[in-house]
């Protein structure tokens, strides 16, 4: 790593797409500041899986925000709604999905940049994915260059042209697979992370949410073993 | 009012500004949804006069957001640093000052979109305002229309063309006297908001703060009374 790094805020949820997005920022030699969200989930896993995570990665400071987005309620990832399960390839591709949190992207990358513009960082990461989750709006490219629009005009930093905030997402346009090899040459431990929507009181995933389908197919397709312990 | 109203969500501070915003959208007969955001401000005083308010103005529902942007720091407003007293014209009109909070509105308006999006309503008010406020970048017209198409995009909402966010920001081109008139002539009470930066325990506004100096100046344009007990 070079004496000067740039740093980076980077969203981790603990899931297999942020891991990834870390070990790419830190190829990137970023000086890496973790940001995760815990906003009610209902998988509480994800938080104990983002500091694994972010201690194998080597970040320099990993921040867990607090911000109970159950205040709003409309969505199976907060709210007592059943996640589906065993939906196949049509479903999947149905519509948006009920585990959608309603504008979650927007805030989380809110608190992104605020958290970027007292750090003096101009980068940030995210893992949103346009393929598998088309269903989420604000996974999409159009959002995030409006997203990064918003971030120049709406703080003291990118007014004073100090900087351009730049946000990153690495992940955009490949599939699970793809990501998975890209995270495994990388040397992620994708033990150490969590995917699924509906997990045992043991963090163990159920196999069956969409979640845990499309992470089950990722490495399936690339030829590789999931280490997680799935229940069957 | 009648039979059926579109519903609003207003960001409500307990300000002056906010409580004519607030007047303004219930004029307009929108059903009102205050949100008021505790982010661990210095003067605590904003969210008891944000009930106050709300109450007075007859809103549907009042929802206090805790956020405590202090895990962050970077401003006077959340932070230990001095809030800057009896600052002149040049000082007042002479780049950000230390009390803005990074990337505040972006993020205020995220949740106030969240919020809205599990209410299905299509309408914010926020009170941000161009003229006095000139310092602040996240109260320029040019960010509020970024932040209307990051709503469409990033919502599911906008996506599925239920309906059309409109971010509405009536005070934006106001003078400080100009919003006073317009709250006084639709009922506002403004004893029952508080500006000030810096109050005292008694929640009692100090007068030489930014935000107190331009209220004054405000009441004395627009030649009508301030009913606060300013301490001297």
């Amino acid at each position: 790593m070079s004496s000067y790094s740039a740093k980076a805020v980077v969203l981790v949820s603990g899931g297999l797409d942020s891991a990834t997005v870390l070990a790419l920022a830190r190829q990137q030699e970023f000086e890496l500041f973790a940001l995760s969200i815990d906003y009610g989930q209902r998988h509480r896993f994800e938080l104990e899986a983002s500091e694994r995570v972010c201690r194998s990665l080597g970040v320099k400071e990993h921040r867990v925000f607090k911000l109970d987005l159950r205040q709003f309620g409309g969505s199976a990832l907060t709210d007592n709604i059943d996640v589906p399960k065993d939906r196949d390839e049509a479903e999947l591709s149905d519509g948006i999905p009920v585990t959608y949190v309603p504008a979650r992207n927007t805030i989380f990358l809110s608190l992104a940049l605020g958290w970027a513009e007292v750090l003096g960082a101009f980068d940030l990461f995210i893992g949103v994915n346009a393929v598998d989750y088309s269903g989420y709006p604000d996974c999409r490219p159009e959002f995030i260059r409006e997203f990064a629009e918003v971030a120049r005009l709406g703080t003291k930093a990118g007014i004073e042209r100090i900087g351009r905030f730049v946000i990153h997402t690495p992940l955009i346009s490949l599939s699970k697979a793809e990501i998975i090899r890209r995270g495994m040459a990388l040397g992620v431990d994708y033990s150490l992370t969590t995917s699924c929507y509906d997990p045992d009181k043991f963090g163990h995933p159920c196999g069956h949410c969409d979640s845990c389908q499309l992470r089950r197919r990722g490495f399936l397709e690339a030829g590789l073993v999931d280490p997680l312990p799935y229940r069957e």
